[in-house]
């Protein structure tokens, strides 16, 4: 059985909180079960230098966790000099995603930074982190809309991320920490709102993964990311 | 007058909620007014290298602030590769007040760290989280003692910290963001609940001041922090 | 028309190198058309200190590219004083992929660092990679079994990577670098010999794929790595 | 009794040779006791991005200590690849003591950086360390206004710094490293030549300290901060 | 007797292989028996900030090593954050060197930098990476004057390296690594092809040598150069 | 003529001041002419990892140059986060000439460290630097023996550096930063006090220079030394 009796195709309680803190232009609470990330839009002006008189916007993102996030205290990455291959890893993958969902010859000169700060975390990070991250970054387009800085909003659809594993020989949505770490499989799946695809990461942990495996833990995704979907949009529309 | 018709001498709303994250053995939010720190406080076992053998425990903390806790956007020190020297500045002064209030000789062979990350800044960040700090630690040592791992708790009084400042020749305690950078004189103090000293830290931003500003800020420091110790040992007990 | 008129289908001409270099326990070039690496496996007493004593070995891995690799130059890594995110998460991926063909608990207390280092690139640096590291493996694993120092070898099968994408609305397989520059879909896996999945690492790089286009590609994915596992086969009975 | 039967409230023997070093457009050795700073003022034209435009000039600071100033070697920072907090603090509170004793609206389009650079430490080197730097900012700007790059000399006043603490439970003026490493509250004072405040960082090492013995402390600071004065004043009309 | 029966007085056998990578605008293996390095030079518009407008073009070098370039791996230096000492002397050496063979006023508003990445390492890879970089920016230059943007080719001599060293009492030419780690003398010699010097280096690293000993040594460096060179012009003429 | 009517094959004034700095257990302040160098050496127990159980002790050096030693401010490289090139290029050679002139073996188990610091920069910092490092290692090596911890002293001789260079067509000892920066060739050389060698570099900064122009400096060399090496032996008579 799933910790809290939870079936193997439904998702945690999911939550967006808009407006967490006060001073973004996009600011959300995201969490999934007991997994907490602090998702802020911030709006600048101009773009990066490789993309300066090409006439589209940018959007990047980074990723971050605070040192008691965990189980156990990490070293904060600030005090350690850099930031680790996992963060680096995680946070092209949050950008990379965002810009799938905006059309940035619509965006303007300006550059939108998504932060992903983890305060507890329990499995899912990364896509409790997009999927939150989309949410702030609506809110942010829609304020460039509504100050009239932009026509029209350049976001093209909603995406959601979630994560699905085999655990004990189980196909599972949306792991959290134990299932997670005791997973064969897992696999990490970016999706638009109508069920195509924006990333798709899967990895072994164990034993390799079958052709079938991989179309049942696909359709598992859709289905979380269906209902994840739902909650951004109802939290979209308070 | 002041921002919300504030007294000069009043500090502004003080909340602690106490297992504000899940994980860490000590855990609030603070928040003072619109200034919000998530304050950690982590037990590890051993002490760093210098302290082996010595008969202590040790009580070290660090400082951070999310990217866009700010009007605006902050670089991520993690990105920057280094920790700048204002927050290694107030995480010394975090962990030097935190050391003050405890007996390390009765701390065992423990090291705790104490994490104090804002997710929203409004003027005294440092000396919110020397008070938050205070009351996660308190929380930490509370759980060695219950645990049965220590024999009593070797924290010897509460302490707290309060900004006060001169702005527009008047002076204030607790200065919010607006206050503060426009304040002639700003100090910052951490004190126990009988009104002795940890630490003072007063700078001239404009004219040097006086000795007599000194003590009418001092006296103002003293009234905010019984305030602050008033509300920390209200959500110690609840 | 692919360049070379090469049908969709099929790799690029496919070439690894034996002893390449001479002190290394594995040393393979790879070659994938243009594309080149130098694969290097070398063995060091001993595991990182978070495995020691769990009866385990450990296969880690390192990925550079020298400054004029590509068509402009990039300024050196080392040079820089950091690794790039893209460095971090191609030799994340390389290392996972290998740990994956090993039983671990069978290499004794040994560490294996594969080290790809590109010196030309012309697309699909990384699964080039991740091909040669397996041969590179195989042949310092080999040496270890060869010296008396494990009692059999701890590799459980061959595995291979290929990239597959969608350009120009066609699936094809092995992109080279103005494919990959132009794909709109672009896909890295890692297989076993026998099909079943290692990695699977799909990115919408301009529209969102669908369920099918997954299909065609993960099909595709599978031919291609057939193909270099014959090679990879082929070079380790020479 | 202190070390060379001094009284608690005389500073060390203070000292202050102008010209120490050939080529900075300031350059003093200061002497207090045994502590040795080479503090050396360099003009440059320009000031920092932030500060463009707005009709001023600006100073900023350095602070350092080679690697054998003190009793054991300390590794240099440079080879550290960082500097420390300690370090940071210190720099940071040099530069705010001396743009306090200086109109920067007056002082056009120069930034000034002072180095204070440590051969020699027995306590009280950032107090040594501002004293000197006044002076050797003020040889600085009299050449900018020697050289009529300048109309008016923009320094308003000069200001000095000591350390005061409490040993053995008296308190004393201009702590050495024996009497600071021992004392139970230690306070850095910088004051103008008329007994006003720049700065005021009091810490208690050990006990809380009391008002009483912070104006005792203020007192002790006061009549030494006079006799360094005069020690400035008399080497500038050498 | 030396390794495989060389005369005292011989180089290895020396290899220049052009065009080795294909995007460079000069490319070449050097071969100094097991010693292999690729060296390439890339040509960039525009010259370093402080040679702007001084009507001069700019030649820099780097130097790298692949981690299994020697008998026991070495640490990445990308992943050590920084370039170790022996490499920055390197590379200033070459760097150097280079510079001595090119009248820079000629070569317009163009810097070329030569990376030499050492993927083999049997003693000498400072002299053949010289050696090499030379064919590698004859190559460079020659396309600029090719291509119409040069007049004529900056480049004023072929210069080469060798080291020299006294290996049980006797001086020999060109040492391989086990005859450089037991020498008693070791020297690097840049030479003009008409036996002039451009860079000297000489190093006791047992007993102080004497003049005649580095009487000895030139003349054998001069010898060993002269084989160089001849080797240089054939592969450039091929 | 050179600058203060200096002859060619003359040094300028050389000085060393012995117990310069009070704590270190060498420590000198060495000038040849403007140039001023604080050169302390530090004893330590244990030697670094690569050496221990091999029965010998080890002698390290570190270089830095106080920001306004020389005309306009460098940047502090504790600042910069790292050592520049020239930094590690001269400190490998100080280390390296004074190894030379200390037999290990006969060090015990002690590693000495040599800090050479400049605080005034006027041409030949590292040959000044070098011949006072090797004053201040005697007198660290002698309170070794002094204390009884070493047997007999471990330095078989003295060592002493001097540049030389052509400039103006006329070969001169001792080059000044005027002399230096003009020179068409630069050389460091490092003798004992016979005349042997310990290191010999040779740069040639405009045209190669020949066989007979590298003798008459070497010989020009041999001259400055033996007066550094009079200075020398008379300070660690005083």
């Amino acid at each position: 059985m799933r910790p809290n009796e939870r079936d193997p195709q439904h998702v945690r309680p999911i939550r967006f909180t808009r407006d967490f803190t006060a001073y973004a232009e996009g600011s959300v609470l995201v969490e999934f079960g007991n997994t907490k990330v602090i998702c802020t839009a911030s709006i600048e002006e101009g773009v990066p230098r490789f993309l300066r008189g090409q006439g589209q916007g940018w959007i990047t993102a980074e990723y971050g966790m605070l040192p008691r996030a965990t189980h156990t205290r990490n070293r904060r990455e600030a005090a350690n000099g850099k930031q680790g291959g996992r963060t680096m890893e995680i946070q092209r993958l949050i950008a990379r995603s965002l810009r799938a969902a905006v059309d940035l010859t619509k965006l303007g000169d300006y550059t939108i930074t998504v932060d992903c700060d983890v305060i507890q975390a329990d499995g899912g990070t990364r896509t409790a982190s997009i999927s939150g991250a989309c949410v702030a970054l609506a809110d942010a387009l829609n304020k460039l809309v509504a100050e009239g800085k932009l026509a029209e909003n350049p976001m093209t659809m909603m995406i959601a991320a979630v994560s699905v594993g085999i655990v004990d020989g189980e196909a599972r949505c949306d792991l959290e920490y134990v299932e997670d770490s005791a997973a064969e499989t897992d696999m990490n799946v970016v999706m638009t709102e109508d069920g195509r695809m924006i990333e798709v990461q899967g990895t072994a942990e164990g034993q390799p993964f079958t052709h079938e495996e991989l179309l049942t833990l696909l359709s598992l995704a859709k289905g979380g990311i269906e209902a994840i979907v739902t909650a951004q949009k109802a939290a979209l529309t308070n």
